[in-house]
C-alpha cells in the first residue's frame, strides 16, 4: 500500500503532542498538571443552549438539513453579522459549517490556485500554512514586531511579499497565538492593500467577541473589503461550544455557492438539532455570554498579576484572545536552556505547568532570535492559574537571585 | 474575483434539485406531494440515544475531543466491527467522522495519486464520481447487468477495465440507487480481482444494516481484504441518525493514520457528545434497530404489493438498502416521453409522486438504452404509499387501456 504524496504535503497541530505529554506526565510521576497549552474550554455551555438542542432532538429535528445549512439559523447569523459588522449579508451569504475550522481548506480550495501565493501570519494558526501547502499554494508567512506595548504586523515585510502572484490573505485579528489586536490604522492599511492588489481575504474572526476593553472590529467594514472577504465565523468561543463543532463560511454569494458545493461533497450538513440550537444561541439570552467574558478576564487579570514580578519574561497584557504569548529568551539564557521545546519539558517537569511555544505555530522564519511560549487561560481556573504560575515564578527567580 | 479552476471538477447531488422541484410544486399547485425522492429517514432515532446525548451535554461533554474521536466510542465500534464482520481491528484502526460522507473524499486523498484509475459504480452515490474528479484520478465507472431476478455486477466489463494504473476500488454492496446485494461469488471474485491487481478497497457499508432476509456480509470477511479495505461506515441508517452526522472510517493503520491527520486539518473532531450517543446506540438497546427494519420491510411489501399490477414498469425485489430501482423504459414509450428527467415532471405535476432516476446517479455510460427510475421509501408511510404509487399506477394504466 502506498499513501498518496499529496498526503506529504499535509501538516498538522503539533499542539496536540504537548497535550499528551502532559498526560503522560501527570499518569507516571502522579504531580499535578496545570493546563496553559488547551485553546479549549473547561466552560460550560449555557443551559438554554443544551435545552434547544434537546427539545429539537426529540422533536425528530435529526435528518439531513440542506448542505447550506437551516435557513432560520443562516438569518439569524446574517442579522447578527450586520449588526456587530456593519456588513449587509443575506441568508445566501452564509454556508453553515460544522466549525470554524473546515472554513480555512474550504476558503483556498475555492479561492487559491496551485502556485498562488497567499499571505498568512506566522507564528500563527498552523492549519493556515498546512492547508496551503496541502492545495499547492505558495505559502508566504507575514510576521509581527514586538515594541514595548506589544506585538504589531510589520507593516513593511507585509507590502514587501506582496507580488503578482499573490491573490490572497489571511488575515486573524484578535490573533491566535498573539493575542494581537490590529490597530485601526493597521486594520485600514491592511484593507487598502487588499483592495490595491485585488486580494481575496479570509478574515478568520474565531476571536471577535473574545475581546476585553470596546468591541471587535471586522476587516469587513471598511470600503471595498465585504465583497472580498469570507469570514470564518464560529460558536466556539463566543458560546463556549468548542466541540459541539457549528460555524460558518460567510462571504460573497459566487463564493458561498462554491463552498455549499464543498460540504455537499464532504459532510453533506452539519447536524440539525445543533443548527437550531445555534439558533438560540444567537436569539436567547446573552448573560452566559458575558459570564464567559469575565470568567476569561479574571483568569487574565490573575495571570498578569502573578506574573507581574517574574524576571526573565516579557508579558504583554492583550486585549483579546484568550492567550499570551511570552517572551523567555533571557530566562532560556540564565537557566542555560536553548529551545523553547526544552524550556517547555523542563518547567512540566520541575513545576507541572504545561504550555505551548512558537514553534507549534507554523515553521520560524528566517531571523528569529528570541524565545516565545503561549500560554491558554480558556481550560484553567483561577486557584489553578494562581498556584501553577507561583510555582512557574519561584521556579525561574532561583536563576535570578 | 476569480474561482479556482480546481472547482470546475467538482461535482453534486443533483437530486437535491428533485427535493426543491417538489417543494415548489406543493407550494405552488397546494398539492399533496409523496416523496420518494429523499434518501433522509422519516423514523425517529431512538429516546435512548437521544437522551446520551443530552446527559452527556449536561455533563460538560462540550469540548473537543481527539481528532481520531473518543476512545470509548471507537473500542465498542471495533468490537461491534469484529463481530458483525469478522474482523480484527482495534480503536487505531479507527476514525470517526462527521458522517460516512468523508470517507470518500479522505479515502481518495489519502491514496489516491493524481492520474490513477479509480473503479467505481455506475449507477452509483454520485459523490464518488465528484470526488475522484476533483482530487484528479481517472474515473472508470462500472456497471450492472438486468437479469430476471433483478441487478448484478457486469462482471466481464468489471475485469475489462483494470489495467496498470488502476489503485482503488469502491465497493458499495446492499447498492445504492440499485438496491443490488452481491452473490457470494460475486464478491469472492471481486475480492479475487483485489487482491490479485493489488486495489485499494472503499468498502461503502453504509447499508450493510439494512438488510431484510439474513444479515450482512462484507468484503473485509474475505482473504487479503481487511488489510486493504477502508470500511466507510455510518450510524446514519442503522439507527436512524442520519441528521446527526456520526460515522467512521475503519481500516488498515497507516491509512487511519493519515486520515486523522486530515480531520486535524478539516473538521477538527466530531461533535464530542454525539460520540457519546453514538456508544449509546453501539451498546444500549437494539429494540429500536429491529423496529427501524420492520418498518422499512412493510413499506417495501406495500410497494411491491401496489406495482405489482403496474403495467409497462420492471420491479424487482431488493434484499437491502430503502431503495427500488425500476425500469420504466416501456411505459415512457407507451407515453411518449423520450427521458426519464421528463417522466419525472410529467408525473410530479400528474400525480404528485416524486422521484430521482438514473442521471441523478453518475454520468450515464455509453450504450445505456433502458430508462430507470429510483424510489426511496426511507421518507414515506405506508399510507402515503399506497396513496401516491396508487395514483401513479392508475396514471399510468390509462396509457395501457
Amino acid at each position: 500500500m502506498k499513501i498518496a504524496s499529496r498526503m506529504s504535503r499535509l501538516g498538522t497541530e503539533t499542539a496536540y503532542a504537548v497535550s499528551d505529554a502532559a498526560k503522560t506526565y501527570a499518569k507516571e510521576t502522579g504531580n499535578k498538571v496545570y493546563p496553559f497549552h488547551l485553546g479549549d474550554m473547561n466552560i460550560r455551555t449555557a443551559e438554554n443552549i443544551i435545552e434547544a438542542a434537546h427539545k429539537a432532538m426529540l422533536a425528530g429535528r435529526t435528518g439531513y438539513t440542506s448542505a447550506a445549512g437551516v435557513l432560520e439559523l443562516k438569518e439569524a447569523l446574517a442579522e447578527d453579522m450586520n449588526r456587530t459588522r456593519g456588513t449587509h449579508y443575506t441568508a445566501e451569504n452564509i454556508s453553515i459549517q460544522s466549525g470554524g475550522k473546515p472554513v480555512i481548506g474550504k476558503f483556498l480550495m475555492t479561492l487559491m490556485e496551485e502556485g498562488d501565493e497567499v499571505l498568512y501570519p506566522s507564528p500563527g494558526y498552523p492549519i493556515y500554512e498546512s492547508m496551503i501547502e496541502f492545495l499547492e499554494g505558495v505559502p508566504k508567512p507575514y510576521r509581527y514586531l514586538e515594541t514595548e506595548k506589544g506585538y504589531a504586523t510589520d507593516m513593511d515585510y507585509f507590502r514587501s511579499l506582496i507580488g503578482k502572484k499573490t491573490t490572497s490573505l489571511i488575515y486573524n485579528n484578535y490573533q491566535n497565538p498573539m493575542g494581537v489586536t490590529s490597530s485601526d490604522e493597521e486594520m485600514a492599511e491592511i484593507a487598502r492593500l487588499a483592495v490595491e492588489h485585488d486580494l481575496m481575504v479570509l478574515a478568520d474572526e474565531a476571536y471577535f467577541d473574545i475581546v476585553y476593553d470596546g468591541t471587535g472590529k471586522s476587516i469587513t467594514s471598511l470600503p471595498g473589503m465585504e465583497e472580498r472577504t469570507v469570514i470564518l465565523y464560529t460558536f466556539s468561543k463566543r458560546f463556549a461550544m468548542t466541540g459541539w463543532r457549528l460555524g460558518a463560511a460567510i462571504g460573497p454569494k459566487v463564493v458561498i455557492d462554491q463552498i455549499n458545493k464543498i460540504n455537499t461533497n464532504d459532510e453533506a450538513c452539519t447536524t440539525h438539532f445543533i443548527q437550531l440550537a445555534g439558533i438560540e444561541a444567537l436569539k436567547g439570552p446573552q448573560e452566559h455570554q458575558a459570564m464567559i467574558l469575565r470568567t476569561l478576564k479574571e483568569r487574565l487579570d490573575t495571570i498578569l498579576e502573578v506574573l507581574a514580578d517574574c524576571p526573565g519574561i516579557k508579558v504583554y497584557r492583550p486585549n483579546a484572545t484568550f492567550y499570551l504569548f511570552i517572551n523567555v529568551t533571557e530566562a532560556l539564557q540564565k537557566m542555560g536552556i536553548k529551545t523553547a521545546e526544552e524550556f517547555r519539558q523542563h518547567m512540566l517537569e520541575k513545576t507541572g505547568v504545561s504550555f505551548t511555544h512558537r514553534q507549534h505555530f507554523g515553521k520560524p522564519l528566517a531571523g528569529e532570535t528570541e524565545q516565545y511560549i503561549r500560554f491558554a487561560y480558556s481550560g484553567i481556573d483561577v486557584p489553578e492559574i494562581r498556584e501553577g504560575l507561583g510555582r512557574f515564578k519561584e521556579y525561574i527567580k532561583t536563576f535570578f537571585s
